[in-house]
């Protein structure tokens, strides 16, 4: 991104001027009117073809009931949402399929990678992976006593905890906390070489930074569709597995949506083709309706436009930052270079989640986490050049009246 | 049921107009004018509180987006609508939490009695328990290797099977072909007394027929929500533990939402109060909307009243079939007493699958299983007699014009 030293508001205008993606916005609802939404990297826009959408599968359940699974586009929604996700993520249109949770395709994910590696004893994760996903590994080692979760501090130590031991690299491509972004392709390779497998979630990236799944020869990964793929609050998850493991994998999880022929109702499992076997029980047909209307979106944007423009928004709050909140205290939580960085920035105060709570009131909808992070989490789809700079410029106006003292901003919480 | 001899209409508008429960089925959506539905036992019909349900959340995504977490009622769904279920279930409030899918949530289940059990090497499951559920402890067999499935052919074999080395009875309380329903009480006793518990897998009867969870002592169930209990087609699933096992699970499937203080995002799972520990990912906002407003009918009848209506439209069935359909072929394949019965009839005839087919046709959508079983999911809540009476009636000019043996109707499968 090009930007003066000084960057006001009409430079923005300009930049959305040129902006390839501009009139992907007008796909999704404003929100309240006057309200910014830096939440996109907790709970995504609703897009407009959502509604429709949703009024059509109300009206099939209406209308044909249990014939909905014969006569309508049901039964067939997880793979056919997971091909239109597919691009986004870099992956074949048959190696990705939507369904379940974030975590609950994790738990899939893990236990298939490690019936792949028998006798290697260590799964490495990092104290900077989501905890969510460190549970998920603490409770599925009841069911893998020979195994064991070992927690490296940082980045920077993962690859030196390589050894013929490890089986698995169990990583969050992006810290929660400060959006650093691995290098997935290198950690893979290096896995590769020591003879591991790689289970990424990419919940904090899919959507707005590159995961290129096939071009880096990733194995798993997994990521939630209600961030920044605007599926919906709590939106069906998806799943990738690499087309070389799929004929491979017998699931822990097995249910008759991934069996081969569940309309037979045989009473043995055997396993669906492709990722049809990490499907477990009936898809939810009224949530993927919704992540359906979010899907048909991605397939419509260039991913290499998503990826530069949501590089160059968050350029924009890394800029606007240094010009206009250091003196207030603020620093740049997240890697200053866009190639290393998630799909929010973090910028820390010592009193953030007071900041946060004073923006809210404000009218920009940011997040906090601890100890001193607010994150905005910009959407390529969606956000404008103007309305980070309209959002940083309130959150001047909050520091420079200081305006998230007051005792009502004292306690806060976030999710 | 008193029914004279020969039914006819009239009779059957009598048991209308005396009915306790008529008024409720003003809140059900009555789908297609002339159809009548007898799909309970798959899809559920809409209740009329899911559009402002599902509006009302819609909403919220669209002006809170993540405030909704703390703003709304989302994240309390899954524990709320549990809490409104258990009546129907004859289980305490804190016993019963929804979420994610059936399949899944036998896995849990299974996984969590297993490890109440151990030593004991074998699980009893009867062939006619539903496929699905099998094949979940076909797969999470490979996590106890030191346990086996073992499959009695009927339902008499399983009391003799119990031994010692039994951990578990896993079991249907209905047979999805017959509607063949087990004694709950006995069974759950004669486990006991082997010092065994027992996964009961609730689909075909909740909202139909008794559960009686607490009375009866039981351990471990699951069920859908999308058949009788009309939360819409794939809706988010149901689990209860009985309280007196709450704190010694350590869930295999553990995730956040199942964490005593997922908000402090410590590295170690802890695992939530009560039945908070079954939770594992994010709750589906959308799917919980159209749940919900299913409960909220659930809690409005009187779980007797609904037990009584649901048993007097399955007697209806099986005298009409008697009076009307024997001549042509057709018997009652499911057991001709109310008691013995879970939340369907199913009539046989050796080409019950045209005859389905032919009956979508005539505007009665029934449901077919094999080998010839042709299912009449009833509901308590929206079906009147008179509706039982005209589908009967449009069967029996199928049978009579012999209809089904056209052509169009030779091949048909059923979901």
């Amino acid at each position: 991104m090009a930007l003066s030293t000084a960057i006001d508001r009409s430079e923005c205008q300009r930049l959305d001027a040129g902006d390839p993606l501009a009139s992907i916005a007008d796909e999704f609802i404003p929100g309240e009117p006057g309200t910014l939404y830096f939440d996109a990297n907790s709970v995504g826009a609703m897009p407009r073809a959502a509604e429709p959408l949703l009024a059509r599968h109300i009206g099939e359940w209406q209308r044909l009931r249990r014939r909905g699974w014969s006569e309508s586009t049901w039964l067939d929604a997880p793979r056919r949402i997971g091909a239109k996700l597919a691009p986004i993520l870099g992956a074949g249109v048959d190696e990705v399929i939507v369904c379940d949770t974030t975590t609950l395709n994790l738990a899939k994910a893990l236990s298939a990678a490690l019936s792949l590696r028998p006798g290697r004893v260590r799964i490495v994760g990092e104290a900077g992976t989501f905890p969510s996903d460190l549970y998920v590994a603490q409770g599925l080692l009841a069911a893998f006593p020979d195994r064991r979760l070992d927690l490296v501090a940082d980045g920077a130590s993962i690859e030196p905890s390589l050894g013929p031991d490890v089986a698995l690299l169990y990583l969050s491509q992006v810290d929660y906390r400060t959006a650093r972004r691995h290098d997935m392709q290198r950690l893979t390779q290096a896995a590769h070489q020591a003879g591991a497998l790689v289970v990424w979630d990419l919940s904090h990236g899919a959507g707005a930074v590159p995961a290129e799944l096939d071009a880096i020869d990733a194995d798993f990964a997994v990521g939630c569709g209600y961030k920044y793929l605007c599926g919906g609050p709590g939106a069906p998850a998806w799943i990738f597995a690499a087309r070389r493991y799929h004929d491979a994998i017998e699931p822990l999880l097995a249910g008759w949506m991934g069996h081969a022929s569940p309309f037979s109702f045989p009473l043995d499992y055997a396993p669906g083709d492709g990722m049809k076997r990490f499907l477990v029980g009936t898809p939810p047909v009224i949530a993927n309706a919704v992540m359906e209307a979010a899907a048909d979106l991605w397939v419509r944007v260039e991913p290499r436009e998503v990826f530069r423009k949501h590089a160059a928004l968050g350029d924009l709050v890394v800029a606007l930052a240094d010009q206009e909140l250091a003196r207030f205290g603020v620093a740049v939580a997240s890697p200053r270079e866009a190639r290393a960085r998630g799909g929010f920035v973090a910028l820390s105060h010592p009193h953030g989640a007071s900041v946060v709570a004073a923006l809210g009131d404000a009218g920009v909808v940011a997040s906090f986490r601890s100890p001193d992070n607010i994150r905005f989490g910009l959407s390529a789809l969606y956000h404008r050049h103007v309305d980070v700079f309209d959002g940083i410029a309130r959150l001047v106006g909050i520091l420079r009246e200081q305006s998230w003292q007051q005792d009502k901003y004292k306690v806060t919480k976030s999710i």
